[in-house]
């Protein structure tokens, strides 16, 4: 790793807390559907209804307002009523507004590589959750790009890496997720560092069996990263 | 403008036909509430919550399907049933399936640009939305570079020039929108040209006043771009 002069870092659940709103949010929208169905019956259903819907509605808060509505509609029996559904898009409205709560060390991380790299915001999701997300983290400063993506296959890469000029072997991406930020980008040549996050949604959940055949380094805390980075030069 | 080097395309109503589908779709929302309300009042009443929803929800068929379903909320008085519901939901689903359909001349000019200038799609809106459009549309490979931003101001466009090394001076942008497309690049000193649709969402008009300070051109279609180029060389 001698050769990085790229850092890439996912934005949701790597610089700052994510997952743990949605769950939230779906705590709240069983609350307000409690008369119609029992609370496990939801997860399931809306991840359901969340995977049919991701072709057409891809990442985001609006995508799971609109999950969290269908998934209402089809397990009340159509008993839901509009009150009860303006309801369930008032969560989204509040999760679009949600304090942006920075990850520990996150701030003082950026701020002890920005000088020896290039930094990019990586991350994929519906493009105004995460402009706003940016905006209000107050970490642009620290960034030279800032890239948002409708997915992360191999392919989003090559194309990002090839618009840069970025050869594989000088870029590094840090993320949370092995589906979405470490594998794809191990596959095409590029490196990758694995910080789990306490929570992870199933659609990013990988067999830890396919995670080992290709070569990423794990890391506990971003505050790692700077020093990994001295050691591995 | 003997000195432009890159020529940007908005994509909505100037690549492919886009605001009659939202008009069609709210024709066939008013019917599936006709029991609760008079046709009028669901335009009037939708665009005002879209624009409330706007800063929240941004641009595109999901924004538009949640605008419609709260708009049918507070109109029908919490009567709408979830059923009907499931119905707009439905639409935005369509919506988002819809067949590209591209405006007449586009393919041609842009053959006939594509040798002589970089050209760009610049189009804001939801990235889903318009990535599939874009790679349904088939007009991808006459393209150098794609960009979909969340918003068309002045600060948008100084920043994607100077993300691609542009000099204003040698930067066109051709679309329908005067608010979007034609009055920001003039004001940053880019060259723009503006050719109307026959349809413009409320939200795109300007006053014709407002539009007369900055200089800009007007084409009635898109095939006469090559010439009106030539002429001004």
């Amino acid at each position: 790793m001698d050769n990085i002069n790229v850092i890439a870092f996912d934005a949701d659940d790597t610089l700052w807390v994510n997952e743990p709103i949605y769950r939230k949010t779906e705590e709240q929208c069983k609350q307000i559907l409690e008369p119609y169905l029992s609370p496990p019956e939801l997860s399931e259903k809306l991840y359901e209804t969340e995977m049919k819907n991701l072709k057409l509605f891809g990442y985001g808060i609006k995508s799971f307002t609109l999950s969290l509505i269908e998934t209402a509609i089809e397990l009340s029996d159509n008993q839901v009523s509009a009150g009860e559904i303006q309801k369930i898009i008032d969560l989204g409205k509040e999760m679009r507004q949600h304090p942006v709560e920075l990850l520990p060390g996150v701030e003082e991380t950026l701020r002890e590589l920005e000088d020896e790299y290039k930094l990019m915001v990586l991350t994929k999701g519906d493009l105004l959750d995460q402009e706003s997300k940016i905006a209000r983290s107050g970490l642009d400063p620290h960034f030279d790009y800032i890239e948002i993506v409708s997915d992360k296959s191999t392919d989003t890469y090559s194309r990002l890496l090839s618009h840069y000029s970025i050869e594989p072997s000088n870029f590094l991406m840090v993320g949370n997720s092995l589906k979405s930020d470490v594998l794809p980008v191990c596959k095409i040549g590029g490196h990758a560092i694995h910080i789990p996050y306490h929570i992870t949604w199933d659609h990013e959940e990988v067999d830890p069996d396919e995670a080992q055949k290709d070569g990423y380094h794990e890391l506990d805390d971003i505050s790692q990263l700077p020093d990994f980075l001295n050691r591995s030069e």
